[in-house]
C-alpha cells in the first residue's frame, strides 16, 4: 500500500506491514509429513505454530536455565527462508547438500525486508537455529525433528513408507533430538520402536 | 501412547504429549478470511503463528512496557479453544453471542490435559487474551483483528462482499485495534478507507 505521508516511523510500518504480506507466503510451502490425522500434509506455517507452542509445553525438558521464549521466537521464523528455497526433505541427501545456499540467498532476501537492525536480529535468530551452538538452537531443533516423527507414529507411520524412510535413518535423526533434550530423544526413540513393532516403519 | 514405566515425570510427559497431540486439530479449524493471495481460507493454527510473528515485527508499536514475549504466548494459545468452539465469525451477532459459553466449555475440557499447574498457566494466558485488561492482551487482540483485514485488503476485499460486510462494520471493529495501538489503528483506517475508493468494501 502506498500512504500519503512517509514520517520514518510509518516507513518503518510500511515496511513491516510489506514483510507481513511476504511471509503470508510461508502457509503455502507443503512439508513432507501429515498432520496428526492424515487427512492432508502440513505447511510450514502451522508446522511453525505447532513447535512454538510445543516449546511452551515441553519447556521443562530442555536443560535447565534454557530462555523458552527464546526458543519460542526462533521457532516462529526458523522456516522463513523456505519461502523461497523450499522445504528440503532431511532424507534426500542431495537436496539437503543444496540447502545451505539456497536458504543463505532466502534469508538475504527476505530478512531484508524489515528495517535495518530489526531484520538482522531476526536473521540472527534464524542463524542461531541452524547453527545449533546455544542450548535454545539445540532445543528449538530437537522440537522441529520430534514434531514429524509423533505425526508419523500417530499415522500408521505417515509418510515414513510412502518415502521409503527406514527406522534407522529415522534413528539417526533422533541423535538431533537427544542433543537439545534427553528424555524427548528418549521418547522419540520409543515412538519408534513401537512403529517398527506395529508394522507402519521398516528396520 | 502407552508407556512401559509410569515415573511422575513420564506421566508428565504424557500428557503434555497428548496434549500436543489434540491441539494439532487447530489445523483444521478454518477460518471466514482467506490467505494474502486468495487461493484458499486460512486456518487457526497458520492464523495464530502468523500474529505471534506479526507480534515480534510490530512490537514497537504497542505501548511502551508492553511484554512482547508475553503477547506472542498468549497469541499462540488464543484460539486453541476453537477446536471445540469452532471459529465464530465476527459479524454474525448470534454466533458472538454464543461463543463465551462454547468458548467456555472448551478451555475447561482443552486446558486441563495438561498436568494441573501447567494447564492453569495457559488457561490464564487465553483468560488475559479475552478479557482485554492488560496492555499485552490488548495488543494481542489488535494484531487478531488487524491481521483478517490485511488479508481482505489484499484480496481485493476478500471475503468482505461474500458475508455482505461493510465498511461502517469494519471500523467499529478497528475500535479494538486502537486500543491496542494507535497506529495499528490509523493504518487499519486507511486500509479500510482504500478498500472503499477501490471497489471492494461497501460503505
Amino acid at each position: 500500500m502506498s500512504r500519503v505521508t512517509t514520517a520514518p516511523e510509518e516507513d518503518r510500518l510500511n515496511a513491516q506491514i510489506a514483510f507481513a504480506v511476504e511471509i503470508d507466503k510461508l502457509k503455502r510451502v507443503i512439508r513432507r509429513n501429515s498432520l496428526m490425522d492424515g487427512s492432508r500434509r502440513e505447511n510450514d506455517a502451522e508446522h511453525s505454530w505447532f513447535v512454538g507452542l510445543l516449546a511452551m509445553v515441553l519447556g521443562e525438558h530442555a536443560p535447565p536455565g534454557t530462555d523458552i521464549q527464546r526458543v519460542v521466537a526462533m521457532l516462529l521464523v526458523h522456516d522463513l527462508v523456505e519461502i523461497d528455497a523450499g522445504d528440503t526433505f532431511i532424507y534426500d541427501a542431495a537436496a539437503v547438500a543444496a540447502q545451505p545456499e539456497l536458504e543463505r540467498a532466502a534469508a538475504d532476501r527476505i530478512f531484508a525486508m524489515l528495517p535495518g537492525a530489526q531484520g538482522a536480529e531476526l536473521r540472527a535468530l534464524w542463524e542461531e537455529f541452524e547453527e545449533r551452538a546455544t542450548p535454545e538452537a539445540r532445543f528449538a531443533k530437537a522440537l522441529d525433528r520430534f514434531a514429524p516423527i509423533l505425526a508419523n507414529h500417530h499415522t500408521e507411520g505417515g509418510t515414513w513408507p510412502l518415502f521409503k524412510v527406514t527406522a534407522t535413518q529415522v534413528r539417526e535423526k533422533v541423535r538431533i533430538i537427544e542433543e537439545g533434550s534427553p528424555s524427548l530423544g528418549a521418547y522419540a526413540l520409543e515412538l519408534v520402536a513401537l512403529s517398527v513393532t506395529r508394522g507402519h516403519l521398516a528396520e
